[in-house]
């Protein structure tokens, strides 16, 4: 009969350990699960539950178990349904019956929990560093193409002219949002649950405060019940991830449009290239697809665990299983996502001389126009209608704005004069000179200020 | 440099190797991409595109790395980024250059296309055969608790008694709609979109025709950049699985509550059951838990498929890459519940004098008394207020419908008489005579049409 | 006292009634609810469980009813919580008591389902029509731009020739699986729920067949479990709809990207355009960014009535109220957008110079220059090397194909020669001359053939 | 023509414009619109922009069709597409041109990003607010029933006895994360974006921090493409909401199981409840059932913001007016459902009686013995495996553990004794006595502290 099945008068159904095992993913906490059972043990011993030998004992084991994984030659027994049943199996296999004491005072709810944890805060820490690699990543490109105009754009229509560094900016803000929001997660992640046994606390006198400094938490949980039931962090992670995602995947999107023969904006470099089995001549912009596209898996992680969660009863039930392949998903997507992006943008090639043409084009200088008509007192609105009738005109006559002569432009009020002729792309640029505008003194102070809030 | 990379100056970068590799989830496509590529040349002799020994020659290595790959010596080569690599490069290995005509007139595009539809047709029929299975057990358990009344329920309060084999039969409808929806689903799968090329068509004398008959597609895609860049077969199947795995988390909710101590209605089989670390009494549903977990998983991969498929341009995108992902983990989910489900149902026992005796109590049969009244003549709307009174009466004194005596019956209302007697759980089933409704006779008919239906 | 409130002691909280009234969003029901309770009167009377009279009576005040409801004479009382009872309290102010009889042998729960059901398969015919328009809209464009030639996009990328008309010929593809996919939810839909009951069926001698007749259902639900607590195809029709609106966002997407100045394809006529409250020149596709925003909302429909149904016992529970939402979201959202898209894609200007400029440059012509090796004898591997390389030297040199010479194209290979020249973008379409390829006489029958689809 | 159309020859479609249009739901935003105008006006005379007579008749204007909004006397016009357009359309009516001096420095971007975060910051409050009337509700019920025991449970089995106050305080902590994310996600909302124009900065000398402090801004936003296209606090607002609801629903699933009749342990109030149409003995717990199923609606709001997003370019695109419906319905929902059940909590009643019963019934108590014989000095692994084999020797007979006599214990192990005896519920819950667990001094201190931070 298999550990734990003394109960019943028959072994599970084969197909039953297998739908119900998670070990082939819940191996990756096996590091976590072992230092929180060392901790345990130490706890226990400390609180004169089990002896100092035995601790000492249950500490070299577990040791020894954490080699043989990462060598490579701990043999996993899938009969067991999860990396804590394997780690303690083979602890009796190690170290006899006092392998039996480890699970004094603990529930594999609370156990669980805490690896998960564990887990989780390496993961934010090993996130954040990610997402400062791609801000740099950012602010080199930005800094880079310091001078680098290209038009801005609303509802893909070329709208005001930018400075590339400007654009680059905003990208930078998303991304410290997302290292902001993950920062706040941490805070929620940073608990002990163990000592909630299996929902209702423990009836030793364990030392919770101990075995959080131990592990490096800086709480422990307040409630048993709510403790072994919580994934809020897990939700939380993927939320934020689902987040950043999105935001990587509205830079991609920008990566397939530069990169396109329409825009010509950008080239990226061979090794973050792939080609077409049949067409020689591509040459195509796959990693940003990919993070597209891996944008829907994360979102789809964060619907499966929130639906999972649903109207659980508490404490405990066995759907939560299920939170550890989303959120590891996740975690991996994320990271891989991150890095790659980091190399890809460090190896784009910017084509200044496409993107300053295109920010001239298409009355991308209108808005300075209406200004210029306001500059000389006319109400906003009044002056909105002036250019956009002229730009009517001009358009009507495959002209652009620069080709209309003075005296045509006074056809449509009588405001126009000769300084008209001082608007240009650097003008527009220079003149938004506001906190947050594109004006290049403006990008400057913004360029300072992002390299320290990423040194920070 | 590897292959295909001629175009560029630079090899992949690595990290990019990784992040673009789908070997390791698309190996389980070697099968149906093997069978597709001898297809393939078969149809490129018969048309003349190559000769008979070249065609007989690749179909012979092409079988020959496929018997590899069934006996495990076959050694992946993760640089290679997909199936179809791996298979094209073993292929040069073992043949030579005329390996290098295999890709004739065939593009990746229209290739992974035409295995991902041979996958979904047999993964369909292996999931209707499961449906099935579930569906003959759910018959079995009715048929073998024929006369197992208990109470039927809505807002989770008793309502009217039913027999189990009625509630049962509910779940053989909605496995019937999934069956029916995925042979409707298997409809639009049953297209080859092989001969669409990258995006345009071939500039070959293909024989399309030829190919589908080959691999047994009913039909062949009418447009080309619509065949490479489709993947509504893999939503279409997705929102199936969903809407099956839907139906299995209710049933799987009402194992759990019927398992509760509380309820008390069945006892699940040892083998399918599990206990605690920690607690050595429980013995725990996880099967019935984990499936209506996974249901949120399978809903996460419908949504990432969907948001994926998102104001993707045409034609082929790299986004799609991740259909296979989710689509794998669907089929699997489904498979691996609706089997364990089969097995569960199958070893239920129920506790048949439990659910009878839960069927007479709190009121069911209240509903009864007031159609009893409605024969007396009195309009529904009323006898039903003068019920509700009659119940308001018994509750505020902790007593059953039984026990109020018949002169306290006729100071509500004076229709009320002997034969009020008549009304009990037996009677009030046996009342339900319709089409449809849980009448014995009628739910026998139920039995023998659903089992005629599983039978087709 | 309220309506049905005689059970309790106390009136509902106000807050409550407001939390759990459906008024506001189920009165659109009001012909459905109407259409059936007049059919199950006629029944009743038809088996003599009510009077002719009664009936007559019934029928009469009902038609009256609907009447006030669309003259907009009739008072919601928002006190009664859903337009089921609205109406029936409004009929006993009209005809009195005798209003009473009416609900007999029915229950709310089959008598929502009914309307529901009446209600969506009025909506599919209407999202079948329009999705046949939208398809008429695709096929006019695409005759009157019979011979446009435009690049076709793999990755965004340039990839080879195809006509516009082929490219449009894609999307009526996709429509048509959404009117097929609409057609099979039909088929679920249309099955009269009435007769079952609360959950239990009726203890009447109901006539099902005879209101099935009436209503126009072909069939009768075969369970009554089932069919109070089916919403199936609701699920089914997001899901289709979701499809749908995902085929819309791709074409939504290229609306826009055609429109942008870099592409410049098309122009969109002003009456589906919009301007900039600051920038005078923009002209703005507006309705194709909504369209594929709002694909995100039906996508959210989809996720919230499946993870609402998740988990839910039999039968009825009042969470199914939210079905309605949902579902008369995503009908007028899915309709409002086909409709708009139909009247865009008719005023849809091309811009065919542009269009034919783009599909010969960026290299476009490689595939046919790699198949023209493989037409002299070499493997088609080995031709796609050559031409790799050939791209190469060509980009390096900022040079088109059609700029080297054929003396430089021979130091690739000396299978090169004069009929080279051949090869254009005309060439290159005529030569995808396979079922489902962009040849101009392929698609010519395409689409005949798709003509005579929507004729049907 | 109307308004910003002088750049077209036609004017709108009329299904265009009601496509187009977000009056219907943006209509809530005036408060806030109004308000950022105010501040707006102020800050351009300041500046000396504009006189400060326009300043002071537009502010007068504003103010006044404010006043009108609120009385029910402004005439909403549904050819201007929202808010902003009708409360500018009215200003030009009641203070003539001069209004058009409103819209200097300003784009309708960054007026629509003003006023949905003013409107955010005044939703977090509020939801705030409940969140914690909730968490109150749920301390005073604590306190009433400060000794009621019942059966904690995993996987719905009953497990180990614990206090209702503590199972209650487990939800206390589920809000208290809540009300944190709340508050984080308040201080990524609280920036002002006003200033930013339509994507580039503005050409005017605009003082930002004092529009900033005029409408209680603590930061202004520091990258102007970024400001007017983030939705990122729209869509932290919902992943918080949808945390939210889960908790409640997992409240939901409580009361819906305590309630039944296999359960008993509360009923709910009278006030609160709901009947049948047809059955006239049904309290239904239609609250919590709504509240379980508006969870989806919630989730499904948060896939629909997150879709929208993916993949947009820079800057403001069209779709994503569609964060409006999905904000407002979430905030609504959240805010309905958190009074409501504040309400419900308030008025149940506990059967101290029959949750007391049920806490010692099935072999909860089992744990307790294990822990006895580990107190004996048996591993605990062990202990558990006597317990094991000891309860299914009881079930087998159908007695409870305390049925069964000490020679029979000791059949097990001889390290059973008299004090065995000493085992009740009583002692289960007082044992657990650490921090977090369900001992009664320590639940005590829990609520102490818990009312402490609901009062901060």
């Amino acid at each position: 009969m298999s550990a734990l099945r003394d109960r019943f008068q028959k072994e599970a159904d084969e197909s039953m350990q297998e739908y119900t095992s998670s070990l082939h993913f819940d191996r990756r906490l096996y590091r976590q699960d072992i230092a929180a059972s060392i901790a345990h043990a130490r706890m226990l011993a400390r609180q004169r539950i089990i002896s100092g030998e035995e601790a000492e004992s249950i500490g070299q084991g577990l040791t020894s178990i954490r080699e043989e994984i990462e060598s490579g030659q701990f043999e996993f027994d899938t009969s067991l349904e999860d990396i804590h049943m394997n780690v303690e199996g083979r602890l009796y296999e190690r170290i006899g019956d006092v392998a039996g004491k480890l699970h004094t005072a603990r529930s594999r709810n609370d156990q669980v929990a805490t690896a998960m944890r564990l887990y989780a805060k390496e993961a934010i820490s090993e996130t954040v560093t990610r997402l400062k690699d791609l801000q740099a990543a950012l602010l080199d490109l930005a800094e880079a193409n310091r001078a680098v105009i290209l038009p801005g754009y609303t509802h893909l229509q070329r709208a005001q002219p930018v400075l590339l560094a400007h654009h680059l900016l905003a990208y930078f803000e998303m991304l410290q949002r997302d290292v902001e929001r993950f920062g706040d997660c941490l805070e929620r992640v940073d608990v002990l649950p163990l000592g909630s046994g299996a929902l209702a606390g423990l009836p030793y006198q364990v030392d919770r405060d101990f075995v959080a400094k131990e592990l490096g938490f800086s709480q422990i949980s307040r409630n048993s019940m709510d403790a072994v039931s919580d994934r809020d962090f897990v939700i939380e992670y993927i939320a934020a991830g689902s987040m950043a995602m999105m935001h990587v995947s509205r830079l991609a999107e920008e990566i397939i449009l530069w990169s396109s023969a329409e825009f010509g904006f950008i080239e990226i470099d061979d090794a973050y290239a792939t080609t077409s089995s049949i067409m020689p001549q591509k040459k195509n912009p796959d990693v940003a697809e990919l993070a597209r596209g891996k944008t829907g898996s994360v979102y789809g992680d964060l619907m499966s665990i929130l639906t999972t969660m649903k109207s659980l009863p508490l404490a405990y039930n066995r759907d939560l299983q299920d939170d550890k392949q989303s959120f590891f998903r996740t975690v991996d997507t994320v990271h891989s996502t991150l890095e790659i992006f980091t190399g890809m943008m460090r190896t784009i090639k910017v084509n200044s001389e496409r993107t300053g043409q295109a920010a001239g084009e298409s009355y991308t200088l209108a808005t300075d126009v209406a200004d210029y008509l306001v500059g000389k007192g006319m109400p906003f609105r009044e002056a909105h209608g002036v250019v956009a009738r002229l730009v009517r005109y001009a358009v009507e006559q495959e002209r652009s704005l620069q080709d209309i002569t003075l005296s045509e432009y006074r056809q449509f009020s009588s405001l126009f004069d000769e300084d008209l002729q001082s608007i240009n792309v650097e003008s527009s640029v220079a003149a938004r000179d506001v906190p947050g505008g594109t004006a290049p003194r403006r990008v400057d102070e913004a360029l300072r200020e992002a390299r320290e809030v990423i040194n920070e």
